[in-house]
């Protein structure tokens, strides 16, 4: 089983993620981790914050000499900034004195619709939003893709699985049908809005730049696909075991994420059953290889991968934070107000893509390695090849 | 922590369903179950089977005189047909005489597409589908059903909650805007398809009729409602906590579902920042309570309930197996073949709503023990009550 | 990951057990069940009900003409005195009236020191032990037993592993140092208390005659012998993932256990380092293999089983329910009283080991199929052929 | 639910301790953690390197102001020893030619028996020792007794519970009945072996003294006590939510404890029934309030607190590094040879009481919230006040 924890706030001394159930024998370094969490800096519209953002990353625990030992995994992230907060976030108590007239030490009382910050307050009983939108912020995502790096590393070195993810829509404008290469991430990177289709990208930095005008921010909805995973990972036996509702459950469970669907997902609804499912057919006389005629499924039946590409769907709602602010109620007086304002990005919608290829590739690792066992990536590896072997339809 | 467990085969004797982790003093019966179990065979477009199943349901542990104990619940669901399975099914040894020309006990080596099929027998080395379809079959939900039954019973004894869903599309045809009210659930369970708008009822039925004349299938959209969450069910202080991830797992992990949405979900992620969340709003002079001038979020914001309605909607596939079958190949041979054609519905939408509501009953339970605590009800309800009397703001 | 529920009352219609996570392949019967039940019944010094339990046991799910389906398996344990009870512990209201003068219905207010009675009524709100004692009592470890049957069919079946138990010590009477065989189960099960030292069988019986002719109730130590561990189950990467750690916890977990400890245990604590541990050897010149000098750590070190037979043992006090009962106070009254006196055995240290089997069993098969994953048994057991061979040193 | 990760080697650059599920308004500071590190370095016996151990403690997470903030909380413990380790355990790649004739670098191949050494090698496929010892070590404990330290301040702010351990045996020498007060702690903790009998501790350090001069090692045992405990903590109703089954799986989890007794344990297993329980008896006319007559089951009933005192031993095995090492083989050649000599103390007891309390305080902790529910540390008091005022018999 594999699992994690990520701990700090937005503007606290750093963030910290641990994850334990990784075999030893991943091949990862620090530079890795870092070069996973630029990808997460990417994206026309993000805001100042992510410019100076350098995401200093310290391995503390689980690796030597670029190699994981099978214990847990740790990473501390610090946060550049912290300097500027040392007094408003310390962990240890402060002097009063040191924090009076201070702006950033003052109450949050004007929670902002759309964010934790109200039912936040409400829930562990506070007067200032400040201990909430610090833990709530998208800020801790830098941790999951931290932890992404090393099951991705998994993934690729133990059973040559890739995740990669594209930017389907941006606000209103969407790309056509079709999916990109499992080698063309590097090429998406390179797009402004992470797009794999080159025309839309150009709409799509067009729509973030007049919102950006109007003071306004854009959501939209990335895919993550899997490429290279074996039948059967998951099962149909009981409903928490099945990837899907896993891989839905992490996905979810991003911040501003607000849908998530497999295949075509909520279009398949709208299909009769004749035209909605994928045919197999042999691939090739002899060779007991079969394919799928189509691609609707996104890769699951059952709960379980078939072999053919894993592709998910998250819808993100937009930014909440906004240069003209929601109506909302002053806390401590009950009045109507206005909204707090943070300092926040236009559209996050491609680096959301990053995030997201680091929670399905956690559900895939966790799945591998209940399906295939083993302490070390030759083990696992040794075990995978051993159940491909003794396929007879592959 | 509540937890649950299922077992139990489509033609086997019985579905096992145990649910651990609720307080002693709910008043549940198992006539409460049977009333639950009913609902879930409600629905125009269902096939032979749900008309003489008749779910017989025997409560053997954790309720005595129609109260929880306080330990673990546990239902047995009957197999009426069982007589015509048994030495098919049989859990023990049958002499291999006794199965000679049984057409029933005929290996299934032509999986069908969308199904766990293929991929269950490539996962755990059958040669023949019958092991998979019968464990894969949503006859499964019947189980959880009556799980939800107790979970639904904590909610509205102990805290008022009541959870209800309906039928917001099928195949093509949707309702129009609009959600019923929390004492609108008789009435949604009358209509054929279990759907709130009389005028969308009537074109639901014709759909279905069309796609049965056509030997076709249909899914639909699905949505469940909570009335009655108090704010901070759920927490942003870690991803799986989030109360929508929660949810969408446990959603996403009932068969057939390819999508799951919270509030306007997919729909959100095309509006910009400004017109995409819930403004806030006091709802009356010096009362400090708040109300929302929308509701776009479902009721939930930062991975909590909010106190608003929860809204979360699923896309369900149409039914896979098909009287016209799909295309497919003979596991034992490897030639293309038809897939084989197990009896089944032509749209099970209406009875999937029974089933979300028990998923999201159980995540709701969870959530509110944990917040709660509480051994009974009693207790749980008097921390409930002490929490809602100490919210400043509500 | 291994994980079951048991359910149901003493006196209720039955008790239900599920386990899930067991891979499909497994051979195993209604009758193996029941010959492990019948083993839990053993001993001399049991009271009246264990010579009617006839636990009358249904398969209920996951099995299929003796081998398991890769689903979770369920059993249900019928109570055959349920005639008796079934209206004093209906899990559906009856009519009070019924009740009425039923001396079983009438509520129990003298809790009984040395059991669950007190704090459960506490904790749960109660005014009447009976609903606590009702699950508290030793009656649900044949659920256990049941799921262990199935546990070690896996371990056997796929692994080679035998779990064995013996009697270790009755009140004061221990046997002299020494393991038994482990071949030589059906033996120890022929002895009248489950001993393998015939001698010392003889005074254990003796020592039962002469506290049950005082109307009094014996405790005593059980050990647990797994042979055929392979070395590496468990792990010392984390606290909890540790073989000792988790097999302590549910031994722990049993009804009357106050004590448990890995091979020499409290012994090894008063010892040296000098003495205190095992030596390696080579098993034999260019073997490769290795072998231990002395048991003096019970087959763990590290967390990890060794390779060596693993050898734990629990402590069991004396059976709390006596029939010269002790002090108590009547929580109606808050007077001083005699504790309530239920029907009882004088010692059921011989039956506790079949149960201490049964949760050694669960524990290994959890961290076997951890290590060695696999969904089938033919997957697991190549998996696990394929990681001796790799091993250098054995 | 409390949920806890570890991570960091013994001679990496760290220890990492994050804990999941602790309310908001915990008061603890950088400084609580420092204390409590310093009593884990206490005790006659330790060797060399706890004396320049500063344990630099870093607080990165969950925190403001010395007050939690509901979100994970967590630790880095920095290695002060790290410069002379840093080639050698760096994370990520470095020069061979770096490490070269580095002492330090060399791979150990001479398994320490008594060590996680051997069976680490086989499990995770290494030929050095290297990766297992350094997290295996009991340098990990320190992030434990981080993490107790919220878990300690949990329980005494909110529910008055007070944590406290003593050495009741090193070696041979054992200390006379009776236990100290919950106000004894610093007392203790200024004893030279961390022994609440003066005298006793006299001959304990002598004892330890020998064996120093024998080159030897001593083990012991130590008993943690819980004072403050409402009745109803843990329940019977499932065998793993017994509180004395989460206790003795986490005590267990720690390096070197071989046995786990609450109460009177082993002994209490050699008693008559009449003689092995605690009796019950009203506390003063009309108080409803009741007592134990004696102190045996260790403030433990049925897997739940009574309201007495917690009562828990722990046997420690003495420590396997030794001056003068055990045989081994070489694991390179098969050969005999003499295990590797790391440095190590003489006897590490009096500092496993530290750590016991840790795990201690987070079981309790976890089924406190778990009956008592509550966000804040405000909320969970109330209902734990609630509590108290509801119970009849107290």
């Amino acid at each position: 089983m594999v699992r994690w924890l990520t701990a700090g706030e937005s503007h606290g001394p750093a963030l910290v993620a641990t994850v334990e159930g990784l075999p030893a024998g991943i091949r990862m370094t620090s530079s890795d981790i870092s070069a996973e969490l630029a990808r997460r800096r990417l994206g026309h519209g993000r805001g100042a914050r992510m410019s100076f953002e350098r995401d200093e990353v310290e391995l503390l625990g689980g690796v030597r000499h670029g190699v994981t030992l099978g214990g847990p995994v740790s990473v501390v992230v610090r946060n550049t900034e912290w300097p500027k907060w040392e007094r408003v976030m310390s962990p240890d108590p402060v002097d009063p004195a040191a924090l009076a007239g201070l702006g950033r030490a003052a109450p949050l009382t004007r929670p902002r619709p759309g964010h934790a910050d109200l039912a936040g307050m409400q829930k562990y009983g506070f007067d200032d939003a400040r201990p909430v939108l610090e833990r709530a912020s998208a800020r801790e995502t830098a941790a999951r893709v931290a932890l992404g790096t090393a099951a991705k590393a998994l993934l690729r070195q133990a059973y040559g699985i890739e995740v990669i993810s594209h930017v389907v829509a941006i606000g209103a404008v969407e790309v056509p049908p079709g999916v990109p290469a499992p080698t063309s991430l590097a090429a998406v990177d390179a797009d402004p809005v992470r797009c794999a289709d080159q025309a839309t990208s150009v709409r799509m930095v067009a729509e973030i730049d007049v919102a950006h005008a109007d003071a306004d921010t854009l959501g939209g909805i990335v895919e993550v696909l899997a490429y290279g995973c074996p039948p059967g990972l998951g099962s149909y036996v009981h409903g928490d075991r099945r990837i899907d509702a896993r891989i839905a459950g992490e996905l979810m469970g991003i911040q501003a994420i607000k849908g998530v669907e497999f295949g075509d997902g909520f279009t398949t609804a709208r299909r009769r059953g004749s035209g909605a499912h994928d045919e197999i057919e042999p691939a090739g006389a002899g060779s007991r290889r079969v394919r799928r005629a189509t691609d609707r499924a996104g890769g699951v039946e059952g709960g379980m991968t078939t072999g053919e590409p894993l592709r998910v769907r998250v819808a993100m709602k937009p930014i909440s934070s906004l240069t003209r602010p929601l109506s909302t109620v002053d806390v401590s007086t009950g009045e109507a107000a206005v909204a707090i304002n943070q300092r926040s990005d236009v559209c996050a919608v491609p680096a959301a893509g990053v995030v997201t290829e680091a929670m399905v590739a956690l559900v895939l690792a966790d799945a591998a390695l209940e399906k295939f066992g083993g302490d070390s990536v030759e083990e696992t590896r040794r075990n995978y090849e051993g159940y491909l072997k003794s396929l007879v339809i592959r």
